[in-house]
């Protein structure tokens, strides 16, 4: 059953038990992944696909994960773009041209998966056939809103000071962007799929940025495109919107087949505003993950499945990605927790 | 009308048009405090109760805000407690010796606040005095949990990652913390409504770090400690709890005379839960007031006014602080902006 849980749940249907994965789960936690690091750059082993395979099955390997996801960057697409990105050991990716203008943007490259991202592709051809159908792939990449934010801040800013001013001061520019981010991630993502990803997430990490009149007016249309884009490949698209509970209906209106919340959310509520619209994926703090002890793990997984309810349709996952820092055994903890609480109440799910 | 409108809507009372003022409406992006912050470090400022004065008037004499905030720090009540603070130019605050263990813990001093914080008080009844009545004075603090944030961290961390680690790892020492940022605080206030504050806001800038569980089990105890322990006072308390609106039926639970909200929040929502309990303040994104152009903070306000609806009790206010380099003339517009379209909308708002 390991092998389907994760797609049954994304469409809703019923499981033996409550899939997990966890965002991040494969990279800077994991003893495999450090010691590679120590000799590759972190854009080595991304563009190395024997290296980015081995860092992907490192944790399925490792622990009873429902789900694989390829080790990439949400970047990368940037870079066949004509932006060149480093990644320092403190203080994220920074990029060294930016966007700051029509003439910055009028520079930016058009993108062919296939040539510029097949590092990637490769990548995912290579595990499709050594995970041998134990558990889905995954496919991901940012949504146009978060990739832009890059774009245009040139390194991690949640709040997005920038690209707001920009979507508010030259919005013809801003939409003009957002279209090309758009068409480069649908491109990138089908070809995902083509080379054997059996799911997808559009991360939109840095879209809690904005209030809920800029995010339906300037935003959402654009998700929505990229999702439609996606509608053809047949495999499930989950969208991770994080901060944007306030604005759920608008979020759902994005047509993605599951909603990814953070742990500020209340999975109860979630689930009651996306029911027959959306399965919903999440949501333990990742803090917690690293900083609590087993008990306090085990207790917030079976209090997260609780607000979840018996409905069809839940992914357990953290709210954000895997700390750095956190001991690889709280996820074995954490992944045991979720299935034997799951199964124990009473599952299948309806 | 000026002289009462806030208060009024404190209380969920008819006024002549929505009162307005901004969080931070006193300080960095107006000339006079520029001009004061050449000659005079940010903590001497805050401690000479005649520049402090000014500080506090300059932006309701240029503006037609209906009320003033003291200019002060919500990190003040830390240094009687034995904590040393610096204000850097870049990165904001810093603390020289952040509390870490049961013996810094048991290092931190008893507050008398008219001793360690008399400074603060002879500016509040200066202040009042000044004011004449024109409008009402807002005294402030920090909430135990963002107060406990930057004595535990020593420095910003939204996310406050070592608070948080300390509330699962040590909860005794977590709970004993609280306590003592909780008395401290009531005692504060106390003191500043005696000093002649008509009425409080509490800021928990950070406790959207929390998770529902979390916060229902590890801060919402103490903060409606702290709203229990000002009731005598007579004065209305705003508590502001951005990054809540996924768990505003708890947020509500503390007791708070008016809730305010971030920009993420939808005010139909917010006033929708709040109905019958608080009054609710919020939530123009501070970034539009700072970027945007006069008729899209005028749109933006007036459609906040409609998302807020008809009904008695909204405070109109940004969905956090005034940021540095916002235009002063921007705050007029928003200001005029306020009053005009509100009173053209029918009021007295029922």
């Amino acid at each position: 059953m390991r092998a389907d849980r994760f797609l049954r749940a994304c469409r809703r249907e019923a499981v033996d038990a409550t899939p997990i994965w966890l965002m991040r789960q494969a990279g800077r936690y994991l003893e495999g992944f450090q010691a590679l690091r120590k000799t590759h750059s972190f854009l080595e082993l991304v563009h190395t696909p024997e290296l980015a395979v081995e860092i992907s099955l490192e944790p399925v390997r490792r622990f009873d994960l429902d789900a694989a996801i390829v080790f990439a960057d949400i970047l990368l697409p940037l870079e066949p773009m004509g932006l060149t990105l480093h990644f320092e050991a403190e203080g994220g990716p920074r990029i060294e041209n930016p966007v700051r203008d029509e003439e910055d943007a009028g520079r930016l490259r058009p993108v062919d998966p296939r040539d510029g991202l097949g590092d990637v592709l490769e990548t995912l051809r290579i595990l499709r056939q050594e995970l041998g159908g134990r558990v889905p792939l995954i496919g991901f990449a940012a949504a146009p809103f978060t990739l832009l934010s890059y774009a245009v801040e040139g390194e991690t800013r949640r709040d997005a000071p920038s690209l707001k001013a920009l979507m508010w001061g030259r919005p013809a520019l801003f939409e003009a962007l957002m279209r090309r981010m758009s068409e480069v991630t649908v491109a990138y993502l089908r070809s995902q799929v083509e080379a054997g990803a059996q799911a997808l997430q559009l991360f939109d990490s840095w879209v809690g940025a904005l209030s809920p009149l800029d995010y339906g007016r300037h935003v959402l249309p654009h998700t929505q495109a990229v999702i439609r884009g996606l509608r053809g490949t047949g495999v499930p698209v989950i969208h991770f919107a994080p901060l944007t509970t306030s604005y759920l209906d608008l979020v759902l209106e994005t047509g993605a087949d599951v909603l990814s919340v953070d742990w500020r959310a209340d999975l109860t509520s979630v689930r009651r505003e996306a029911r027959g619209r959306a399965a919903v994926q999440g949501n333990l703090d990742p803090l917690l993950l690293k900083e609590g002890n087993p008990a306090q793990i085990r207790e917030e997984a079976r209090r997260i499945l609780e607000r979840a309810g018996p409905d069809a349709g839940h992914i357990f996952n953290l709210g954000h990605g895997v700390l750095p820092g956190t001991p690889p055994a709280h996820v074995g903890i954490l992944v045991d927790a979720v299935h034997t609480f799951s199964a124990l109440e009473g599952r299948p799910r309806r």
